[in-house]
């Protein structure tokens, strides 16, 4: 039964494997035979479905036990990232998010997880745990402890997905910075800006009640998860926490960006609109003058004088410098 | 006694049914028989009003021994979303939204919820619970469970028929933002954002203390909601959190938008000046030359010219054209 | 001795009554008799004060054994709204809200409450505790359970006093939002948008501490104040709650008003600078040619053609027309 | 050993007294006295300096035993207002704030408490202690609390030292609504209000941990403050409550006001444009039709009509009047 | 083995010390010693790194017995200040920052802290640790705390290391105020305001999160941190509260400053508008008239008049002089 872990691929069943007490992969068992494996005290089972239908569910649902609300909410995608308990087994669901071009792409994982088994189900975009799994595997000593540990690869895997996403966000944000102060801020900037505000929106949503989640799992009984793992899920918290944290610096820095962005929008217009006033005033002189000696009356003296019409031009001209050099000087031009 | 569910009904007396230890409808019964079938250690009754006069609440008053504080509560709409528990019994208020045309109408729905009975009352806009009511008799292993199922239920419902409402919010918004960044931004769309956020409040108002009464259900002791109602009600919480963080999230966008809304008229307004100021100047120079050589001087030497006037014809065209390009250029047009 | 609750009447004692075991009235009692009554197991004391000189104070201080502190507090208005136990013995502030015109008048209370008394004091703008006091007379069975039940009565009445107040600025921030988006905004609307946040906000300050002290006069042990009060606070507690609600809701929306209401006055400048390009634009076009045919030079062969006027006037109306089509499609005009 | 309490005095030592168990003044003594004075159980001291130098700070750690970081932190000013417990004894921080003119000045006081001594240090401008100990010292039934009811009187007396400062400042912000409604605002009106905020700023640092501190010292253990302490510290909290209420409400008042005067200024700036754009329409008739006049065509026939400049003129008027009119019931003038 | 501690040095490892039970300094030891030396119960090691490379880590963590996780954040920068204990060692991580010239420069200290060992590991720029030593060095007596006092002296250094550059941050924003209230307010200072939030924001989330740190670290049990030294975490966490209260201080007035330099460019293109709109009136006056008196009518008699030109003149002066005196005294021009 070989599986695949291409999001194309056909089987929704992406792994079904058994490990034995001491981490080793004992191989790959069939989905019916999961309860039977589940009889003997020194196995494990992970299982990975990747969108599977109601008929794959509810056959889940019988071999593992699981809680009916909890496969209800499993059946469909756009969960809240929780942690809920059923007696000794688990619900987790967490939200991952991968880049695609300039586009983040988001998704689902809920994980079931009981003493010894665990069941990971994805929806949407998102890469499979198929790495992970190999990574786990080739440190038995760790996977030794169970489900728990198999677990907090999967939320580590989930958590350190949204770096390159928050680092991405942080180059565009300091691309847009640029663009603002050098005078080539304009509409194209703004929609960018207000698009990022919109996917930091989400991103957050993704990662604040997930930070519960990993404070709830630090504090789960022994029984329940080895205490041995607290560690481990204090680690990703700690992970999830700096997200956290630079996802609300980058909205911070966004708001003033908008904010600083109108402003010398404001500013640029009032320069403008200074100048506009300048240049007017500048051209009011000449417009004034020739006006006056284009009146028709009969009896204006100085029109018939010689030299009017060079002296007008003279004093025209000095007026017109005088006035250029005291609005330059005062920066209305 | 045929009992219909239309709010236009006469008849506020919705519902009042009988049902079994294992959760099987016995049967209607007439309101003055309720205090009897109450006595009866292995039935419970659900009642369902809408909007009742004064008379019937004090007889409901009387037949489940009700609170006078909880039924002067519940005589009149616009509570708060609350749960008070008046030693083992249960007052929960929540308010019902649903969408008719554009608009959102809020409801109210108060419950009253005892050993064994449930009494809910309708006010204002709301659909009915004949719908909840089939729907729970037809699984009775979980309506063995008592009232408190048939409270999560109707719950259920209630957190339910806000989805909608949010996603038709969440359509609204994306078509705004399409409105805003497409050049069509006028009053209309300042008003639908307005409008929004004004409805947007109204909601986080009726979610937000609902979650607070959904935390306090899952921490009741057992002897007043058995413990195996937990996980529901944590379910039903659950939603409401989504919801709420959705709601949060749209007011976010929507203030967001709003400031974007007028940046871009800012920056908008900003090129308008800058083509107004750009084609002043553009005009002033043959204003200033036409003016010039209107001039009534009898000693204007070049008016007699013979080749002066296709010379001023060609300088102005020549000048204007330049000015034109260098204000092309520096994007003033 | 007959007592009057007007505001304006002399006397600042309002009342001082005496209540047997049954919450029956006994009658009124001479403030020099307090002490001996008190002494008597059975009977319960209830004095009504407005604005009490120093000496009454003192007296009262003396009759029923004050903690200097609340009495200090007591002799000045401006306390802020809070619980404070002195042993057995409770002091409360509260502040009293209502309306007279567009106006509102704050006010306060303060009441002192022990085992067998209560001592209400009024400052400032209120009404008085008379229609109260003959309300709770009229049920003697709930006064039965002492001067808790009067302190319910209360602060029961100046809750529902903040109600008409958060109902008349709700319509007329209605009103306001009328003529915001009516293009009937001006400096008036501003104001009053103002007047109103600063109206929220001190309400505000007299509703949100209040519900501390209700919160707390429910966690009161059982020998200060009886248990079965509990209820009767929570439900005065929902009240401010709802208040506090709609206060806070309406302080959101006033936020929102102010700022849409200047992004509409951005957005309507922007249609003005528009349209004052537009009509430059189009008379630019008569001005240039009538400036460009005004000039003096004497070989301009086109002046002296027989068809160049109406020419130019055809010439001249057709460019415009078409200029205004132009112009009145881009929205310009 | 006269002490004096100005500021300016040389002496760094401003008090140094004993007080008996019953909180009667013995007397003056040395400070190298101290020491030998807690030795007696029946006595406690209060020692009052300001701007200490090293050296004194030195003999005054050696005289009471005091911890040196809190000695280090006691040397320099500008601690953050907070409480510090080592062993039995206490170190409070708390600033002072005094009006001198339009400025606020701000100053630091230290207080070193243990069984039988307060050590009090000021720092920056703040009027001395030298009044608050004349008022203890005539109440000594309340003195003989030992040095708790000191700290009570020292910190009463700087909490009520803020309060004339938050009046001026709400007397100073409804000046500045009265400017900004009265088309008065410019420049210094909003110069005015930033600082303000600067200052209203700094308040709410010396007030908000104040209030900390103020609830620690009620949640003390017995043997370090005296039970019956505990409704004094509530009263200044109290006290502190309401100042950091009123800083808050003013901070939110003044953030409104800010933005209601921009809101104005772009108010009258749209009018400033319209009339501008009005008056520009206005003059634009008379303009086209003389120059129009104005054009030198040998054949335009209406220029030698005999009555086409009286009918010019009519015409013009008429059109300017009609226009006029319109525009002004347009709103435009 | 001399050790320097210049950044630039190559040798990462900066110190390796060992100190004996009375804090006294017993001599620099070989790395390969550390395991030795940490059997004796009477010494404590301190090892100083600079950004060593995975072969020393490993080394370290083999010497010390540290957590593989521990390990694994250590070997890398941009961790979060965090407190993490793993049995009775602790790993603290910290931000240092430094100021060169106009810029702040962040750095990471991570602390490994044990029964008898200190390892610091310095990453990014930060001035190194030799001055810390070498203070602590000098009073024996409090190192004779052991390793928590060593660990306190590092975290004193590093919060006393934010003071110069929150001040330098307040200088910067006073010269700001000063430019955006002379006038001179420009494109520069916004970009300075700009980056100065950016800084702010870094800065916040450095301390921030240490505050937590710093108040953890006093909660430990006694037999991880000895409880003498609670006080002087106490001390660093005042310190730190200062910092994160001033950062916050700064971080508003900084948004104030920024709203309040739009407020005033707003302000005074309204002006540039009143001035503009004001002298096109003033010009409007003469424009007309000689306009008109250009017309070419044969039949205008006050053409042919012999005082119409001297009385135009007389006239236009007069109009536009009290025009002039109107527009001065309404501020339009």
């Amino acid at each position: 039964m070989p599986l695949s872990d291409t999001p194309n691929a056909e089987n929704p069943v992406r792994a079904c494997v058994a490990y034995d007490r001491s981490g080793r992969r004992v191989g790959d068992i069939a989905l019916e035979a999961i309860s039977d494996m589940l009889a003997l005290s020194d196995r494990f089972v992970w299982v990975g479905l990747y969108e599977p239908d109601a008929a794959l569910l509810a056959q889940m649902q019988h071999e593992f036990g699981l809680h009916p609300l909890a496969v209800e909410d499993a059946a469909k995608a756009h969960q809240r990232p929780k942690l809920e308990a059923y007696g000794e087994s688990l619900f987790v669901v967490a939200r991952t998010a991968s880049r695609s071009g300039a586009h983040v792409r988001f998704g689902e994982t809920h994980v079931f997880m009981g003493r010894n088994y665990i069941l990971t189900i994805r929806h949407g975009d998102s890469t499979g745990y198929a790495t992970v799994r190999r990574n786990v595997e080739q440190t038995p000593a760790l996977l030794a402890q169970g489900p728990g540990y198999a677990l907090y690869a999967v939320l580590d895997a989930i958590v350190d997905g949204y770096l390159p996403i928050v680092e991405a966000y942080r180059a565009e944000l300091e691309e847009l910075e640029g663009e603002i102060f050098a005078r080539q801020w304009r509409r194209g900037t703004l929609k960018r800006l207000y698009a990022m505000q919109r996917e930091l929106t989400r991103l957050r949503l993704a990662v604040a009640p997930l930070q519960d989640v990993l404070a709830q799992l630090q504090r789960l009984p022994g029984d329940v998860m080895p205490e041995a793992m607290r560690p481990y899920f204090r680690d990703v918290n700690d992970h999830a926490n700096r997200i956290n944290d630079t996802v609300g610096a980058l909205r911070e820095m966004l708001s003033a960006a908008m904010n600083v962005s109108v402003s010398l929008v404001t500013l640029e217009q009032n320069e403008v609109v200074k100048r506009l006033a300048g240049w007017a005033a500048l051209l009011a002189v000449p417009t004034l003058l020739t006006g006056w000696f284009g009146m028709n009356f009969r009896h204006m003296p100085e029109l018939d004088w010689r030299w009017s019409y060079p002296a007008l031009l003279v004093f025209t001209l000095g007026l017109c410098g005088g006035l250029y050099y005291w609005l330059k000087r005062s920066r209305w031009l």
